[in-house]
């Protein structure tokens, strides 16, 4: 305590003897320097520590919501951490650039150098997907059946480990299932809700039909545009249905939470449910980012390697693309947005729950 | 020509009258005017102005290669021009950002009154996706079959006729056809090629198979790596190879084309492929691009209407995913990168060609 | 209303024909056609759109605040409305980059054809400005003088009534004076806050005197650091100061906005005090925006221009420069950050405020 | 050699453990962790990780121009990284918003602890200023008195070394100087090009003289300018004038290095001056990022500070807001905006000089 403002030095406190001494070029040491080796150690390595304040960052969110009641000023801070998520995230993707200066054939010159080494081995990144809440059946077979190896015994562990515990998206999941809104007296959110949706399809359907204005095929195109929509509720109206769609893969979160969510972003208006509708939206924006980041990361090695297997051992385009379509975790979020009805035909909440929807300072309390 | 330097007001010179009048809000005509509806004409508005600069930009290099001999001189300006286009996607991919700030129960309120109105119906678009080489078979089935009904009968004869031309994708490939090094006196590229491919692998897989301290498992993969490579090269020793990937729609760009943008990718760093090496960048640039430009509006739209049908009467994510996988055009530029060989084992180039790739005053001549 | 689902075309929605109908080349009319002259018009067009788009969410952000009580509903779509602009004008930021691939010469050529046009004469720029709340007298002197005259009269008139009323300014500092907690019962904010400010200098100083570990010399600049500190919240101890800054035009919040500020920045972590805490930062972000735009701004007209004299009749460089320095409107809430403390150091709330600062049910009410 | 194929982990290549093991934090070492403290390190190391990198490029480019006579081949290459520092500046500039997502309130958590470090101690930072060509003497006040102090009397050295030697500014100069095309036969630059001025300002004022539909007023704005313009061309014809301006510290660039650079800009469309014309706009355009991002550096410390003193000693705030307007490097660049004539202005280059600067392949030789 008596040195709490002993004096420090910019290059000490960054520990840049560490940071700026760890660049060691292979074409160097094997062969003839390859000018461009150090931009690609350097920015796998800016990678790394980006990892790791994303970690920091995603670690200390779970920390507040790993919690029986999640204490309402910590929302505030989870979604200005998020945000920081995702600010670092759209770096992440814009420094691709960056390597694309690099050209393939300045790539050949130190390649052969590298092997195996490849970017499937980062454990940090292992670490967030899985933080975050992809499970190992989740991946794709590639992955699900090499990707441990790559560790040490130590960090398989800690990654079963963290496996096996609460993931970010579990724990989203039960603050949204303690949402305590879906039913107050005799109001029950689900029961009004589907009967907007089909007074609102009804409506619709009349008001086309008796159009005189447009042409028949036009007709017929709204009503399958309305007709389709009325399929896309089903698993909503019935939680049968939505636990088939969890057994076959097609969905993860769990009815009530969908429900919950669905609350949330119909009532979003509320002051009381607006932090809890920009917090999903945040957790949509990290998740949508980082398929960004596969995909441009995919369309950058395309660039570099084209179609050839990459230093990992398999087509690293490929392996890429399919991971930015198949290794989103929040995608039950985003869908949400085909189950919302306008404005105009939302069901009335009573008053009770209004008012605590909203502010107020109690003060006859 | 007198009145050459007669005063003209900003407001005149960007005739802001017609710009600034063309925002009506069906919302507002026909119900409760919806906030987000301006936001959604504007932006909309805003890319149609992009995609008539682009369309001016990209016609312009077109007439600089539609001639027996390309101007040395117009390879520069082609460049910037590219380069340009290049710019505004940037900015088309950003501002989607823009739009994603409006949710989804935003759009709800003014939603039905666009039908059947839908980004599908923009003429520009098209026109420059034909101009680059897009044709109507390689159009995805649900475009092929009815996107020509939204146009007029003279928008669908003039995307005819420029389907008909001479595309983007055409006039690239002649003037990459009439590329003069392939061959000179007694060297021929492609056998060099061959040779110095066949060399490499060869010592590769002596390397390899005698190398003490890695294990037989690795062996096998990094021969694996190598074999594959072997395979990879089939098309560019067999011309039969190549045309018939082009029958099966794998390949676009003839086979002397192809051999041309090897060369010059391979031996880009004299000055006088150097501008070529650039310009084949640039248009890789420009494909990626756009290929960006379509993932990141099916991901906005997904965000928007769930998996709901669009207003121009498809699941506007399914439609978008799709064609940003395979509306390219410049593919096989990209797809060099698996041919190109390290720098150390480059064919030397005879004298004589070495010295008409570098600059040189000929002041003798 | 029977009318409510009327077809609608794309083209027509948009009114493309006056949008894509309104770019008349000068260059072409007086001269040779200069191909980069639709890149200047298309931009300053898409320039026009996007002020436009401004305007309207900035004025339905006005309504909201332009009342006695503003309801605690708008505030999340006032920040959403605020984040739009914001996102809008990174936009407008980064697409400087598309202009500045048309280089000086290309200018050259059309730019006599322009005078005396210049971007100075935006109209709704300057709206955006007044609304804002930049006043008459706070423009750099240049614009002073002359910056009415290129506008017509009822342009005039609409500016000068717009700046009669209240601007964003006036009513955001109307809405921060009337927040109510600071004071309650017998607590007061201000006293508690300046004994907090005394208490964390007096411990500094002494940790530092007596610190053994460093040098006089570094002892002597972290004193200084500290007295200089000291001296920053004289103005805010002591509300005749305070005036006595507005008076020289140093600052522009009022003293009770000011404190009210500081509230919410020191206690932002209070679910109530979340939302006003992000507005505030939006609100500066919003005001930085534009000084990035104008400081980017003065380094394209730079690099086009030199030091030349714009088609407005001033250097542009020096305008843009001066204005990007001067014409800011919310530097008080920028430098409330001179003004914070360790949340450690932060006097404790009575716990009365504090259970008003938290969200409750209130469910017994 | 033999170990040529050695297998490496992606762990062990980049040095994961010195990397990802060099963030400790002080505020959890003195008192309280800090959560912001993470980033805080993080960012500063992944800057520092970058500006090795900028060093490495920049570095490679100086040696291409260490030469009597740079190769040609070499133009394209240093194009190609100069290009690559661009875009890392732009993730430098970029990723400002990442470390804006920590508040001053959060910052206040730690910054105590970090005293005196000081971004200012960048040693790197100040090598890549000193090797693009800063003077001590041009550094504003403050730095020149203390910037030596606080590195190690090594780094004090080989920074003083690195001045004394050729900066990139100095191997520019000196490559412009060198450029051939100045004078030929009986052809001569500079005269052609004086000339061409006069006769463009002439007729310029002729024609604003005589027209008829414009105002006395605007009459004499546009004389004003054309005015203007000629005092802008003095130093041009007048190389005394130049000499002067250089000893007022108003120029930098010999007289010689300036009209080479300004023959380059007006005939940048023949082929052979393309490229060196590509160059000059990417050194203006590395020299703008930095100038961007001290300015944007310069209002993130605003917003995390204020005005108050930095950890080094300065206000921060202040200190780099005039950096970013003194410290460039290559202004003159920027400025040959202000000489620029309308190509139709443009003197004819005699035949022999115009086949030099095209391509041709000689194969008569």
């Amino acid at each position: 305590m008596d040195k709490k403002y002993s004096s420090i030095h910019y290059h000490d406190y960054l520990q840049l003897d560490k940071i700026l001494g760890a660049q060691k070029l292979r074409s160097a040491e094997f062969g003839t320097p390859a000018h461009d080796e150090m931009l690609f150690i350097i920015i796998h390595q800016v990678y790394e520590l980006w990892f790791k304040e994303i970690t920091h960052d995603l670690t200390s969110v779970m920390e507040m919501f790993d919690k029986e009641t999640v204490d309402e000023s910590d929302i505030g801070v989870a979604i200005a951490r998020i945000n920081r998520i995702t600010e670092i995230q759209k770096i992440l993707i814009d420094q691709i650039r960056v390597l694309e200066t690099m050209t393939s054939l300045d790539f050949l010159d130190f390649r052969n150098y590298l092997l195996p080494a490849s970017g499937f081995q980062s454990y940090q990144f292992r670490v967030v997907e899985v933080a975050l809440g992809l499970k190992k059946q989740e991946r794709i077979a590639y992955t699900q059946n090499v990707y441990y190896k790559v560790f040490t015994r130590e960090q398989q562990e800690y990654l079963q480990q963290l496996e096996d515990g609460n993931s970010f998206f579990d724990l989203v999941e039960r603050w949204l299932e303690r949402m305590p809104f879906l039913q107050q007296d005799d109001f029950s959110f689900l029961p009004a809700y589907k009967k907007a949706v089909k007074n609102m399809l009804a409506n619709e359907q009349r008001a086309i039909a008796s159009a005189g204005y447009i042409s028949e095929e036009e007709k017929a195109l709204r009503l399958r545009m309305l007709g389709d929509t009325d399929t896309y509720f089903e698993s909503v109206f019935n939680p049968e249905k939505h636990e088939e769609r969890i057994r076959k893969g097609e969905a993860k979160l769990s009815y009530k939470a969908s429900i919950s969510a669905l609350l949330i972003n119909l009532y979003r208006d509320y002051p009381l449910l607006r932090q809890p509708y920009v917090l999903l939206g945040k957790i949509i924006e990290l998740d949508e980012n980082f398929t960004t980041w596969r995909y441009r990361h995919a369309q950058m090695v395309l660039g570099m390697l084209g179609k050839k297997i990459g230093t990992g051992g398999s087509s690293g385009y490929d392996y890429l693309s399919e991971t930015a379509q198949k290794h989103r975790i929040f995608s039950d979020l985003n869908n949400i947005a085909t189950l919302l009805i306008p404005r105009s035909e939302l069901p009335e909440l009573p008053e009770k729950m209004k008012d605590q929807l909203n502010f107020h300072y109690c003060v006859e309390k």
